[in-house]
């Protein structure tokens, strides 16, 4: 993997990844950091979306799963969050189900972080015209 | 307790518990939560006031010590200190004690972590017209 | 869900659900608690698997891979993570998938979690003769 | 407070404070410093106890609730719990009380957190011959 | 050190310390704590800066990159990183040192942490007329 | 940077970085992770070493600095600790500077945290001969 790319292959090679998952929030981000850290920058796309997501050992749906784990538990991650939800659900979870996903890592991580990231769904599900959520209900 | 109460039941008999703690601010999270993860708002009513809170082993001015604690410490949980100072001071416990418990806290997480407590603290304290504190001065 | 059910069946049935999951090393938490916080244990079985766990919304899979998400950010949780990976085999999630659910984490909360979740996996693995992984190789 | 007290007075109004509320355990992390961070320890007597510790703002019994709140939301704090629970008891705490503490505080910190402090707690009860804990049951 | 200082010596010697560090980002902060907990405003002059940052063993420039490891890693202290970037540039740390720093942090606590303090740097670098930061580049 | 480096190189190009700054402590940790997470290990000797730790724009002395700071913070990170304490030894940091910087970081994250920290920098600095510290003493 990556064999023989040069930074610039890598790069190019990790904004492919990006562009299949969520084509414009993650771009923003780097963008953010053009005049700050272009290396922070360049390592977001070439090695965290480029080596480590393109990886064939965990679909992508997979993966949102435990980013959206680790982000809810790791809390203060509410712009990077906005990321992951978009990128959820271009990957094919439901809002129903990442909504679900928040409220089972409450029992592990409590519910102030698993409400803090609920509300950063509820965001993005409003922008994508998504609300209200149809869950199983009683 | 709680013994078989339907899911209506046990929802309503936190909402009882909720609201001699804090009648206002608490709602509102769950309102917020109303269109994304109704469940996450039943199971904060429901679960974390009836359940758990209502409990007799610790009385209510002790669990408000001990989530200040826990919320001064996690860090991020700016929203919910603010629902929570304002249920710390409805049980009984005064603007000195609070702002104490937040210093206190410092030595085991931290200036950072305690300062923004604080900040979240003086805000509930103006708004309630609790400003300044009278500490016991030197 | 749970409507009207008393103390003892909520008990029961998370119970239920738990010995689908993982049959015995979640139970023997449940016991150390026993004589300590029997309120723990109960709120463990009977909320955390009998009301959480056990919500169609979200399938046995992905829950622990949200729940491999949130131990390994969380840090400290080694004893809650050798629950959660005999969990994680248990409902289908193979060795790979586990281990490269942890190495997607390091992109998130840093390689020393990363690290020490991993070698608790190696350890559950190791157990059930699940070592060396087969993983896809260059 | 500590108006012109020297380096060595404050140090020894720490002690004094130290010593009512825990007589051996902190004694044993200062004399494990004494080799590798003289400072550190000079600092948890004579600031986190002598300075912090003592203002009478809160009384002793509350700082614990909140050192215990604080404590395990961090994680990883497994031998600072085991000399606050130590403490807590010294003060007045009921094991109820800290086992209720502790449960309480999974509601906004996690279940993993709450179970691995209340192991701590069982391990003091236990060398004070204070197991089982006589909870109010149902 | 502080030998025999009285509580207003020592707040002398510690905003002393303070004023070589950072003018004015952490007297806005004292200041902001005033009617809240000025013991909590005293404890950061005095203490942190007077007692713990005014030690010899280790030199400001050296504290400020532990300061920032530190910051990044707690995640939610943005507000103390603004003061503290101000700091690391004030004792000679070079904007391109100070980002160089949260990208190296990412190793450990991950990219969403280091991306947050990269942009809180990236807001006082623009405030102080310093960007585009000026790279090794490739 | 590696530009057109293939995975070998990388990895090979990485341990040669590491074999400068620690020899045989991080080698042991990628050797536990051979038959669990071989990329994991990859990762960590290949990314973090080769392309990280190894640019120009920070010296290893003050990598190491920010890496005390992120993993005294982060918590539950002492085997990660053991190794960078050795690390920080072998590129020029003094005991009593690594000591001081536990001690530093204690006002960011608490005393826990730091006497944590401590307790594995004693630990290495009695295998290595170089206890006691040799601090500025008053």
């Amino acid at each position: 993997m990556n064999n023989g790319m040069n930074r610039q292959e890598r790069y190019d090679h990790g904004m492919k990844v990006l562009s299949e998952i969520d084509g414009e929030a993650a771009e923003r981000v780097v963008e953010s950091l053009a005049d700050v850290s272009p290396e922070l920058g360049h390592q977001v796309v070439a090695w965290a979306f480029g080596d480590m997501y393109a990886r064939p050992e965990l679909a992508p749906r997979d993966r949102q799963l435990v980013t959206l784990g680790v982000l809810t538990a790791l809390g203060g991650c509410e712009p990077q969050l906005y990321v992951h939800v978009n990128a959820a659900l271009n990957v094919g979870l439901t809002p129903t189900e990442i909504a679900e996903a928040m409220l089972h890592a409450a029992t592990y991580c409590g519910m102030p972080r698993a409400i803090n990231a609920t509300l950063v769904a509820k965001r993005v599900f409003g922008e994508r015209g998504l609300l209200p959520i149809t869950n199983a209900c009683y």
